[in-house]
């Protein structure tokens, strides 16, 4: 007889995935010498961990460290720099105590919502979101309830948004910079946001994964300042360049301390060990890591001045991140056919909007401005003559 | 207002993780150039990766490669190694399309639970049992059903047990080698529980993490040869000696491919990729591995004949894995008291059995032997002095 397959599995697939997939097929098929396909689909910087991470890394491998289990919230060391690190660039004492080093921010989520929701809880987002955020959720029964936000927001919720939810959700989660957006909350924003979650005694989970990477005039915040019952969710994926390495951190309200240690426990036992090493090392390669936070800057300027010129005139305010929301409302209606035919026809990848928004996404496209600084004048001009078509 | 916390973190801790506190914290308080404290507590190799997977990710290191997030099942090349492991260890065609590379072991519990099992449901396994199969479980709202085991069926489940349970289980799990009883499955058996399940409609999930580490009569046999149908869970950690490198891989069914992949894709992204470097070179690494599993069996002879002197005479068949599961019911019927007392009077660390049977595990006491081989000799000693007073 068939086997069950369980309802948690219909979570929709990450769809950028499938993009990447194109991409790489679309670049295999072109003939030899022909211009590349632009890579403006990925969301992790084509740069490997600083230097300095990757040689503290060698040197334990060389040791013949056995690089064994850490404890479930991580090496105490790594934890303390961290600690420090909040100390140093938010001006905030964060205890080590309350900091669990995590499996990438992806593996934190999971142990969040399990820690403060039940199943058949509702958690507030706003749309456009990061899609694992909700497809995380249904896997464990949960419900992402969506707040439609736009431009006028800088796609960002308020706490009107939130005063008009009846009844109160168990949870909120919010992110800035944000993908897809690229956008901001004004730290003044954030705190109010924090604020009315404590005191409605909704769950703040606020993920601060793009901070470092601030362009505009936003400053950055965390909502560890605000809170003391939020949940900041953290990475060395993005600011510190090392996606692969699958490293990441939460700063964790007292109440959920014991309850996540023990899920940790159970789900992770721990993060990659070596992963830990060169991750502590991370905070020692500043230099490298602004000169690569120079390069988003130049990618993003270079873009903001030519793509309104190539006919792409309706783009979010690019806060921070390393990504462009552009609404392409004037040329399409259906994304995805629109990102496809871009691939096909100026070879230029990027990500269709459905992915993030799965009502209004059909008239938004996602480009990612991490990758070469040449890719970006060059991605412009095909833009451009393709649109002139 | 108080915030709630959601009750799949109700999960109770690994307990394992509090003996090696109270063991590090003996270990620090005794004076210097005292004997130490032996670990038997731990459930990983004392050894580091083998050398040739730490120099393959040296070599990956140097190069200088970005070592981003791989595709969300892993390296093609790694997957298609390990598909090759199949075919020559177990004369078994698996396609290299059913295998997903994992965040270790740990990693893979909750995409399989996920993608077969509903909240509610109850899954089946052997009790005393690996703890996270039921915490993880239990987190996810889904249901243990345990299955109470002695020496007459080494600690296994049988189908007859399978057979007696009105409703069917949507799951079941075995292990074997197991963890804590360190005993098998007959091939013929797990061929008859796999058999069972597939015509059931029960989903098999085999825990295959110590396949490799086998010492007695009984040999091990792959689910996958039995059941197209059954999840298999394996990982680098135990053989391979790479337990914090976080790097594990499913043999999945067809129909639980896609459901696992969109899944993985939202929860993990990837597995550490400078891991999955490590992991394709470490089956270049078997005479290596080897010296280690024959320094297991020399721990292991050297115990079953050392503890039965010592008065520790009723132990489980050490078929696999490291561990011996031993009853302990004429000292004590309180395991954690008794392990306590060892750590303090005999500097010996093991853990007690209610980790893995809360109801009869007060009479039983698992030991590690993956330590170093002077450790075992002088272990005994230390525990027949005790046990003598």
């Amino acid at each position: 007889m068939p086997l069950k397959v369980g309802r948690g599995a219909e979570a929709p697939p990450f769809l950028v995935m499938d993009v990447i997939a194109a991409a790489n097929a679309r670049a295999a098929a072109l003939p030899p010498g022909a211009p590349g396909v632009i890579r403006m689909e990925v969301g992790q910087p084509g740069t490997g961990a600083p230097r300095g991470a990757a040689e503290a890394a060698i040197r334990a491998l060389r040791a013949g460290a056995p690089l064994g289990y850490t404890e479930a919230f991580g090496l105490r060391s790594l934890r303390e720099r961290i600690a420090r690190h909040y100390a140093e660039r938010y001006g905030l004492a964060v205890p080590a105590a309350r900091i669990a080093v995590t499996v990438g921010a992806s593996g934190a989520f999971p142990l969040a919502f399990l820690a403060a929701f039940d199943p058949g809880d509702a958690v507030a987002m706003a749309a456009p979101f990061y899609p694992p955020y909700a497809n995380i959720l249904t896997a464990l029964g949960m419900r992402p309830l969506l707040l439609p936000c736009d431009a006028a927001t800088r796609f960002q919720p308020t706490v009107a948004m939130l005063e008009r939810l009846d009844p109160r959700p168990a949870g909120v989660i919010v992110a800035s910079p944000c993908n897809p957006a690229g956008t901001m909350l004004a730290p003044e924003e954030l705190a109010a946001i924090a604020r009315w979650c404590h005191a409605e005694g909704v769950r703040l989970i606020s993920d601060e994964i793009y901070h470092g990477l601030v362009y505009g005039e936003v400053r950055e915040a965390s909502a560890a300042a605000f809170s003391g019952s939020a949940v900041v969710v953290n990475s060395f994926s993005k600011y510190f360049s090392m996606t692969g390495w699958r490293v990441g951190w939460m700063v964790l309200p007292e109440d959920l301390v014991r309850p996540v240690e023990r899920l940790a426990q159970n789900l992770f036992i721990s993060a990659p060990h070596v992963a830990q090493v060169a991750a502590e090392a991370a905070f020692d390669c500043i230099p490298e890591l602004e000169e690569n936070r120079a390069r988003y800057r130049r990618n993003r300027d270079l873009l903001l001045r030519a793509l309104p010129a190539a006919g792409l005139d309706r783009l979010s305010p690019a806060d921070g991140a390393f990504y462009l929301w552009a609404d392409v409302g004037h040329l399409t209606n259906d994304s995805p056919e629109f990102c496809a035919r871009m691939l096909r026809e100026a070879d230029i990848a990027a990500t269709p909007g459905v992915d993030f928004d799965r009502e209004r996404g059909s008239r938004f496209v996602r480009f990612s401005y991490c990758g070469p600084e040449a890719d970006m004048a060059e991605a412009a001009e095909r833009l451009g003559r393709w649109l002139a078509r």
